[in-house]
């Protein structure tokens, strides 16, 4: 069993992947940092875990970092880029779940993130995480950077339409609404279980981040650049990303075409599935899947397609693992094949 | 107190018309009727009512419904078609809550309710209740037909903006997401507590029978015919909707210049809250408002308005009351400013 | 109509007071006082009270509470000990929500509360609250101290059977269930949505607060000493108290005897039903009714009483303000007979 | 990989059971039966398994049976009783989670299942299948009757303190809560979304189908006859079961004489965690554990102990493949330390 590290071990994300590494068939976690818990147990942050992962949470210390074979590093953005270079000189390869080093271009980050990239340099060298469009690279990568939840929800689908020019790379438009899970551990008020619960709203209406990360994406795949109107909205439970996006196409296309465009570049993907009814995030959740619909509107000429992840796998630490598969030589699907 | 008939007592929406009836300062629910619980009373079937409305249960009978000086017909769509002709005939004003009466055009019904208007002469004289549009319209009516909760939710925010051409009347983009209650009283499997909490779903994409609605409203308020594509979401709570609509904008257009519009519009309404914050849909819960609020995109020259009402209230039962307290000469708050 | 001033207005059962009081027919919130908030609107704290309740929350002053003819204290236990005296002082009736002048004893506070009371000599002078027990003396009282949620919820139907003697007041076992809001609008981590959902838990065994409120209630009425053993636990839901309470009785009591107890005790008390069917908390969610049934376990010879009450309601600010109508002379039920 | 089939797959249990098998080591899922869904894919009727498990749905046909090394029975109760005789005639071991031979005096079944066990015979040959109480006889067992959820969790906290004398066997309270899924997955009305959220209920006080369940089984633990008062809740939450046991003690027993009794009977358990924390539901969702703890309340000379499982996977499925694997003869822990 190779031996692995979780930088960061106590939010919703490190959680996630100590839930999934304890059950994967090739690794174990090793070492799990944390600096406010350090000192207690995995188990007494999530009692869940007791008898299941009893790790105790430690400072981060490169020596310790040193005795594992693959780190993941589970930090808050801003966080995560002034770390990871430390991981990174550990010799051991690094995913990294933050936002950190997902933009090309170190100009985008004081825009949208608020703040200037502490370590632009890294930014070439990172490789996007996301297998399915990106996959021969990630296996080379030393640092990848794990796509955010949105993003992923987004780029899967449209990636082959945009590629094979099905659906129009201007005016699209991507409705999203997620989980609470999404905004992450600490208690703050909107997330208080009495304002949460039998709530919805929208928040962010084009400032969120990960707007940059998607055009990013999208622009690759259809090999212009491209603008996206993207809102995101809270809706009360815990995990999922369902994301409506309404597309412009040519009037007289078939709706056999894009069934066609999908099948292509997807039907022996492990975690995309193609599917005729309309997604829902209860049938992802727990699991690495990316369900795809989607409903061709004749009277306007619109094609909207609507896609389910769970935030915290397919969205954070499924991918993550997936990426570490990849990376390390692993089956690809090692660890991930079953439900969370 | 004059005395009010409840045609439907037991679905949700008379359940909710009950609710603000026996708060209201002028009139009182006086005749209630269910086909199912005929013989039970009212606080049979809904506890929470025991002490508060203890009224029978009964079959509809036209001597009873002569007793009243309102009658409020809560059935579903193609019963409430037979039966509002009959309820018409005791001379009292109707409003009618189902669809049936509500698109002037009868070709619409088979296309987008599956099945033939039976009285296609009564659409005519049917009011549409959306009192911010057609107040005076109303208040002479003999048969209001009760907007559907999202074309209320959608018209009130577009109307303003489409007849000031504030807006393109073109490619207009409505995601739209509701609470539960939506579905109706009657138990079925995918609003069984374990399927439908914790879950989120798109549904009826492109073929809502909303549609038709909105588009009859809004192309009265551009002026001229028009299409929209909405897409409809279950939301896991009870009560809610919001509605998130793209907009196409000239590139030059003010903020300014679209907070007039709606300014102009709604200074004086009483249930319309023109917000600079988002709306939420736990702000309007049990209340007869409208939170409407907007957000320009200058990356992508779309306009963005948000607005929330509580489908049960302005988008049902509340909705019903503003145009019964018009119908009636009474003020048309009444029963309807305080929290339900 | 009256002035009514709530100190602490910007807590979860301030946040009821107003609910309540805008829609009360004889008083209407006239001063709102918050610490935190002072400065802002009540409804910039609680955007759904955008139009119904637009008041400035201030510091509390004296001057301005002398304008009020009645006070409402909703402050955190602890801090209400320290200012009541003060709001006393302005002559005018007072309702304290909190626990501060409940218990007689005031050695039972550094035991129970962690602190020693700091004006002991209003201990005797407050009136214990539960209008169902103590009609008389609450209508002449200058300070009301108003029940606690779970002492509500237990006393109510309690009290009947130990002042009859119907049951015994030995080993009395009361399991008792809540929503969330009864932890208060702070946000911390055991009410953070993704922790607090899909969760059930027991918490402070033997330890709770309210025991002491409720042995120094059921004493009075058996007219001996007595204790009980109370488990509250924490229930996924927003509003809503139910307690599961075992009794012994003697073998041989029929149930028409606890029946008779009942009616003669409450068959008059507008805020209580007695039911055949189990009380639920959605019945009783926004009204100030207690809802109470029985069974009897004839193979172990236990009674098994459940109550449910809104926990925000009946037991907080619609207790708070039936006192408040019996210290004003008003109708006992006025602003409350109708949902919230 | 050994064969197993499930018969009723498409309930909760059968559901869970598929969710297990498909990350056992040892077996897989090989045939699953289901009278109304015959004739589609298991993950027709749960989209989540897509890709996971698409095994078609059948009949029950005793060749394919045959087939199998091992069967589950996930049926109704009343049903299982007529058809488990028939799945041990194929000669394969049977594991039943139905309630139909779990009590071995047949007598019980008209008082509390309301029919006569149309194959008394089959009682005595049936061993109930808590590992923990019954471990070598089920090891030798052809059929095993999976306990009830209730039962497991009122059964694991009590055997060990009955049996060593530590509590009395008199005087037993338990009130006991469960999530949603405990009803099943039939779509009724008091599980309708909008009825069942924000709402908490106790039912069937005194008459509920597991008391005579419980009391089999705690006194085989106290080596006497015992009656329990048993109080059933039902939560708005899918998963979960927590029941807070109120137990009498001799005065002068010591806190550390309870953890050793505790200790001694489950310090070598996998799947049993004695905490000094409070259980809570979330804390063993999706995972076999039953996590105890218990409070000494010296006041009232009570024992309180709380008790959390996942009704779903140690109060059925998964306590069924606990069994499974004893009875082939497997690790007792395989498919089941990790989380579902």
């Amino acid at each position: 069993m190779l031996k692995v590290a979780v930088v960061g071990a106590t939010g919703y994300t490190g959680r996630e992947l100590v839930e999934i590494l304890i059950r994967h068939q090739y690794v174990r976690p090793h070492y799990l940092t944390s600096e406010s818990y350090a000192g207690q147990k995995f188990s007494d942050v999530y009692p869940r875990f007791r008898g299941l992962c009893d790790l105790p949470l430690e400072k981060p210390d490169n020596d310790r970092l040193a005795e594992c074979d693959f780190i993941f590093a589970a930090l808050p953005h801003g966080t995560s880029m002034k770390m990871v270079p430390g991981l990174l000189n550990t010799g051991r390869p690094v995913v990294d779940l933050s936002g950190d080093f997902r933009l090309q271009d170190p100009g985008l980050y004081p825009v949208w993130y608020g703040y200037e990239h502490c370590h632009p340099e890294y930014l070439k060298q990172a490789v996007y995480g996301l297998p399915e469009s990106n996959r021969e690279k990630i296996k080379d990568a030393r640092l990848v950077a794990n796509p955010g939840c949105y993003p992923t929800a987004v780029q899967l689908p449209l990636a082959p339409l945009l590629a094979a020019g099905v659906a129009e790379a201007e005016d699209i438009i991507i409705d999203a609404k997620s989980g609470v899970s999404g905004a992450g551990r600490a208690a703050r008020q909107p997330y208080h279980f009495p304002e949460c619960t039998e709530n919805f709203k929208a928040y962010k209406i084009t400032g969120h981040q990960h707007i940059p990360e998607i055009e990013q994406g999208l622009a690759a795949a259809a090999g212009r650049q491209l603008k996206v109107v993207f809102t995101p909205h809270l809706v009360p439970m815990v995990r999922g990303i369902l994301a409506t996006i309404y597309l412009k196409i040519k009037a007289r296309i078939a709706e056999e075409k894009i069934w066609d465009t999908f099948r292509e570049y997807y039907d022996s993907e492990p975690f995309i599935r193609l599917l005729e009814d309309l997604p829902e995030t209860k049938h992802v959740s727990g699991t690495n899947y990316c369900d795809i619909a989607f409903r061709l509107d004749k009277r306007s000429c619109r094609l909207i397609v609507v896609s389910a992840i769970d935030n915290l796998v397919k969205g954070a630490a499924g991918q993550a693992v997936q990426n570490m598969n990849l990376m390390l030589g692993l089956p690809e699907t090692a660890g991930l094949l079953q439900g969370v």
